[in-house]
């Protein structure tokens, strides 16, 4: 098994994307969104980089609508991008299309691969092990306004430490061991990164908590041919 | 102070050099060579990352060559890229032209910054030392072949840790980190990478020794006005 982490779109050699099985990870907070929406009993998520896109898609699919910029929940959408809003009584049954500043626009880079997962904090080891069999993963970082997000890239190498594959890029062998220092203490590292702070100083201290847990849900939300996760 | 890191020339957002103070480090090993080919007795060291460029340059100025290409000394030139070669006896009191694959190039793109410094294990904490006063630095990463390269990270995280900063971007916070929980044992971090194996497959396991020893030169190499390092 060969593994390469990309921290962001911009990183990803996209060449490599149809041999591969892909991971997309935003763990502020799309993924870990995305992962608790269907864990409560959502039916299908679609995710839209592009908010016309996104609005046009919940109305052609009679789908609930999600998401955010900069942080906040857009006008008229039924959710922002808080893990704590999608709640069973809310989303059970439903089909939901979400944009984000990110994480959205990361699973649409990530179209054309074997096979794509969103994975988080959460539901790190279940990815791993619906994963073991794989030859070849990218995981591919959603990042922050296009630059190195350390809470993505950390989560990453929960994955790599979880899949000890023979094989791995830089990023990928540096995140591994990153993690297995701090496992215990997710939340002491990324306290110290830039997006983790904005979303605190905008009240968003739950959705942190949530986010770094880990390993507390076991789905593992899987793109079918038609852009859903499932 | 602030610090930023990029894992490489790409990722530099250029338009924050003239403010900064820059360090460029290329552990494997431009700047471990450049740092000890100093400490040896050379008077002056350039670099340029074309070799038409360097070949020229060595002979209106009187200068010894010295570079690689993918590892190996090119043809005519006095010395390649390993620090071990750069011997009292052959450059005291010389200048030297190095042209080498990723280092010289990245040297090359932090012209304009405030000022220019080399930066390896060996020297990190005289660097730091050095930087006390800034208010912002801005840490350039060589890479290999333009993609994250992780002894010149955790090479970059040392020095963040020299000098603990109020504010830095989120590679800087996880090459800290990083260099925090393994600072003991570089080598175990860095054997599991791609560019430390593949030197150590064309025979370069002293090079590999030296350049990842701790703080054992003093010697700061800072760029002057015609680009010479002393």
């Amino acid at each position: 098994m060969r593994i390469d982490v990309y921290p962001t779109i911009q990183d990803l050699e996209k060449e490599k994307l149809s041999g591969a099985d892909c991971v997309v990870i935003d763990v502020l907070r799309m993924t870990s969104t995305a992962v608790n929406a269907l864990y409560s009993g959502a039916r299908r998520i679609k995710l839209a980089g592009d908010e016309r896109v996104a609005r046009e898609l919940s109305l052609s699919e009679n789908a609930l609508l999600g998401g955010e910029r900069g942080g906040v929940r857009l006008p008229g959408f039924a959710f922002g991008n808080s893990p704590l809003e999608y709640t069973r009584e809310k989303v059970k049954g439903r089909d939901i299309v979400m944009t984000t500043t990110n994480g959205a626009r990361a699973a649409e880079a990530a179209i054309g691969a074997k096979s794509v997962r969103l994975c988080s904090f959460i539901n790190v080891r279940a990815v791993a092990e619906s994963l073991k069999a794989s030859d070849h993963i990218i995981i591919l970082c959603a990042g922050t306004h296009d630059k190195f997000s350390l809470d993505d890239c950390l989560c990453a190498g929960a994955l790599c430490a979880y899949l000890n594959a023979d094989e791995a890029n830089d990023l990928a062998v540096g995140m591994r061991l990153l993690f297995e220092a701090y496992k215990d203490d997710i939340p002491l590292v990324l306290r110290q990164t830039k997006h983790y702070r904005y979303l605190e100083s905008i009240g968003f201290t739950d959705d942190l908590a949530f986010s770094l847990r880990i390993n507390t849900h076991s789905c593992v939300p899987m793109m079918d041919e038609d852009g859903w996760f499932s």
